[in-house]
């Protein structure tokens, strides 16, 4: 990696942080400046425009997210644990970055607003959503999960239910929501999805 | 209402969509301008600050959008059937205010920012989740819900799940994920909640 290319990164990572707490609008090119410890053109030498910036760090925020949540989802045999895992690891794992979920900050950022920031958000969701999905489809080969279930439903069901207790949590500065639905999706994970083996 | 009073109300009315869209950093002086059609100092006549317009503008979103979501649930005598038609409301009807959910907008907008939109945002969260375990506790009490059922886990299962499916359609710009949500949570209440009566 070329001396700016570690740079350009560098900045990526310091703004991932500023740019998931505050927003695109809310991150100003003074706290962008304090973050990074560059000026501006420092910074804009290594990016075209504030969008290219964060866009960037989205995608560096999101996959960090990301692999915290999958993490171990591997060594787990069958697929009805894995999803558990995922769950425990949404709700019990610190997250990287600060500020909350990077896919539904952006999300909520960008839904009428920035194109870029949207379209990149989009493209975390579907990769997330198919990941899920995927591993309720082989629990379904592997008679590890009811023939009956549907895996494009169970995906969006537990990454709707996580995402809005995340907001919940957030916004009461505790626990108790996801606590709850991670207690909720497990039983419903065991007792209607998980099949007899 | 005197005539200062009908104007403020007025401006509220017309900010709210606004801030509802772009955010409370994203809304720029020249857009609420724009929107109410008003000079800098007509607003700030009958508003002490941005945070004092962005505050009563997320209240009157937000009674707008409750409106609609609990509309006619009191015609409906059987507990388990008032939790469906809410959940319709929510999917099916149109929101009043555009931008999407205001609580969700605003508790993501405020949760590293505004102390007092977030004060506000939580107010809202508490209000309406009273309401939806109330509900279940009522359907516990008349026998139409199992006695196991917990007022306040489902109460948050079903808010966090259509709130993060809404973010979801939004993003995609379909409502795939919240017809799903809904099909999900009427297969839940039908078999995992209703009692046998």
């Amino acid at each position: 990696m070329s001396k700016g290319d570690q740079t350009r990164q560098r900045i990526v990572a310091q703004a991932a942080g500023l740019f998931n707490r505050r927003g695109y609008d809310g991150a100003s090119m003074s706290e962008l400046m304090e973050a990074t410890g560059l000026e501006k053109g420092g910074i804009y030498r290594h990016f075209s425009s504030k969008e290219e910036l964060a866009a960037e760090a989205f995608d560096y925020a999101w996959q960090h997210a990301l692999d915290v949540r999958m993490r171990n989802l591997d060594s787990v045999a069958n697929k009805v644990d894995a999803l558990k895992l995922f769950i425990t690891n949404f709700v019990e794992l610190h997250p990287p970055i600060p500020g909350g979920c990077p896919l539904l900050n952006t999300a909520i950022d960008a839904d009428d607003g920035n194109l870029v920031l949207r379209q990149r958000a989009r493209k975390a969701l579907r990769g997330w959503h198919k990941g899920l999905a995927q591993l309720v489809t082989d629990g379904i080969r592997r008679k590890e999960m009811k023939r009956g279930t549907d895996p494009q439903q169970m995906a969006t069901a537990i990454i709707s239910s996580l995402e809005g207790a995340l907001m919940m949590s957030r916004l009461e500065g505790n626990k108790k929501a996801l606590c709850e639905v991670k207690s909720y999706l497990e039983t419903y994970l065991d007792s209607q999805v998980r099949g007899a083996e």
